[in-house]
């Protein structure tokens, strides 16, 4: 099964607000590939990770730290900012870009994930969600409409559709299986509200671990002209194994569809190896930034707990050679007397570092593709993670 | 009274570490000056704030952004640090400079105030005082020569003599008089303790709101060696009339004292004002980080709320025409959400800004000085600041 012509059109059609070209594959077994995505807000290399900012910040960065970091998109959440200024203010403000002072590119989320995960009494109908917010207990409504309205209103340079996200393990077949039918039905919904025409538009592919539903879901979105295809109810509680066995399902059945592919939520550097290799061209995810507020600092082959007593008098960077705003003028013994002492600079120096780590580790990923030793980088990086041991605190 | 040849010699002396040059003097009653603080770590226009950076950081900045305030000089605590992470850590670190990565001029403390004021089961007796520590319930000591040991330890351009502060309303004459004469022995002892050549060593004149105490504490410093004057005791419960008598006991007696006068603690602009004019040249205060870490903003005439609603849909910058990192990017509203969303980026743009306003406002004194018109300057702004509502927040 492959892409209707309807769909390549779409991917490649000048006339989008969003354009992807695939610009070089690895070779051998990996499905690895570069790409460019073009926004209307600069030219992103792909594989990419897009930093986190749920309430129109990335957690104590400033938007010259986030393009310092060498961010060219970001990710925001629709369900926060709804709640939280509202859509409205943001849109009388001039947008999600000017209010947040971010000039580069951001794609917003559509609610679904947090709308499960978040909200309270929520009850789930085949027009649309109805919950609490998690922030004042309110009644609040969101319908694939409302969705779009929202994300239309925040602006963003890619929409995503309002879905149905189940999690795997705690869903029996049939629930995943309703969810997923809803989730398309929601999408034809968000194809026919969406109207900005400077603002792409994202399918969200759902299945669950169910071989047959994901391959039933991916063909519904292949065959519908979104603008990118995401692909959501992973990086959850599944093993990576599962996930491994999920995307293996739905990358072949989109090998000549010109459109990015995006697994949402993932960002462990090793979880994002594979899902390149396993031909995914985007990703998301607070992880990088919450363990880095939580004192863990990301380094080649392994990781730093900067709490550790250990730190307190080594005067080495956290990474030697690191161009970060931590690693270029301080030392560890520094970043471990601020988390210490509470002091909010060691938020922004430790969130600096890992999101620079998790950013230099893309590019590297893209030029070992393009230089065609991908699947070498692969197998060493690999080899050195299954040589560490499982507390992998590594000194130097 | 004036002060000997002896201080004279040393106030100018090429010799000394820091070098202190009045530059310009204002016309009529006011005792207000420029001068120009010459340090190992760079030169200083007086009158100067200085922001605090209690433990090795100003709170929520990075020394790009206490540069880009306009910040020449720095505080930092010795009590603090002398507790967390340890004086003689930061000493084998390779010093204050360089563990907290800034390398403008540095003042320390002597941490006789936070022993009186934040330490826990203090006694105080002729050789020092033993207290519990506000962290830990640790017992410590701190003598005068600890304290000299410390401050050359964390390598300072300036340190500060031991002091035993009593605060005016809360102390009998008696006390007020056997504190100051103690900070007297103390001050002798520091000077005898002191060796580091690269270091200037300030002495702190005491005695409460007595006018002969003060007198008494102002011939003795003046007959003492010390590269600058700390005026101490003061920028408590006390009233902006008590100070200012204080002022005009103590600065009078130096009038032909060729070095800098360091009033000790203050911070709000008004406070500044009139301390200038009385003839100070060094201040220092955690007031303008700590009400904007509060969402006070400081602006001309007064101060806004930005946790008030009617700034959530507000577009405009905080102060137009600004040039601090908050008013340069981002609106009022956004800054009104980043408070209510508990983001870490308010506290570092709001600090950004008050620092920013505290020390143009600094500039603007120097300026008025320089060119004869501050006399008028302190007309309009006290003018102003008398027509302004209690409640003092405005709009534009």
């Amino acid at each position: 099964m492959t892409a209707t012509i309807q769909d390549a059109a779409r991917g490649t059609d000048t006339r989008r607000p969003v354009r992807f070209t695939v610009t070089s594959a690895s070779v051998g077994d990996s499905r690895a590939r570069t790409g460019i995505l073009d926004t209307p807000h600069g030219r992103v290399d792909t594989p990419v990770f897009m930093p986190v900012g749920t309430n129109a910040t990335v957690k104590a960065l400033d938007p010259d730290d986030i393009r310092e970091v060498g961010a060219r998109i970001i990710l925001s959440n629709t369900y926060h900012l709804a709640l939280r200024p509202g859509h409205e203010r943001i849109r009388d403000l001039g947008g999600l870009h000017a209010f947040m002072g971010w000039d580069r590119a951001i794609l917003t989320d559509s609610g679904g994930f947090q709308v499960v995960s978040l909200a309270q009494q929520r009850s789930i109908d085949e027009d649309g969600a109805t919950f609490r917010s998690h922030l004042d207990g309110s009644l609040q409504r969101f319908t694939p409409e409302h969705a779009i309205a929202v994300q239309e209103a925040l602006g963003a340079d890619i929409a995503v559709c309002f879905d149905h996200p189940v999690p795997p393990h705690a869903s029996a077949r049939s629930e995943v299986a309703d969810a997923t039918e809803r989730t398309h039905r929601w999408a034809d919904r968000c194809l026919a509200a969406h109207t900005r025409p400077d603002q792409a538009l994202f399918g969200i592919i759902q299945g669950g671990l169910e071989a047959d539903l994901r391959m039933a879901s991916t063909a519904f979105f292949a065959s519908r002209p979104f603008d990118g295809l995401c692909i959501g109810g992973l990086a959850g509680d599944e093993t990576p194994e599962q996930r491994r066995a999920v995307l293996d399902v739905v990358v072949p059945m989109l090998v000549d569809d010109p459109r990015p592919r995006y697994l949402m939520g993932l960002g462990s550097p090793m979880d994002l190896l594979d899902a390149v290799d396993a031909g995914v061209d985007m990703f998301d995810s607070v992880l990088p930034a919450r363990v880095a507020r939580n004192a863990t600092l990301w380094v080649p082959g392994g990781k730093l707990n900067l709490r550790n007593a250990r730190f307190l008098d080594d005067p080495r960077p956290v990474q030697e050679g690191c161009r970060c705003r931590l690693c270029r003028s301080f030392s560890r013994a520094y970043l471990a007397h601020l988390f210490r002492a509470n002091e909010l600079l060691a938020y922004r120096l430790a969130t600096c570092h890992n999101l620079t780590f998790t950013l230099d580790f893309m590019a590297r990923i893209r030029s070992a593709i393009a230089d065609g030793t991908f699947p070498q980088l692969t197998r060493d990086l690999r080899a050195q993670a299954a040589s560490r041991s499982p507390i992998d605190v590594v000194g130097s």
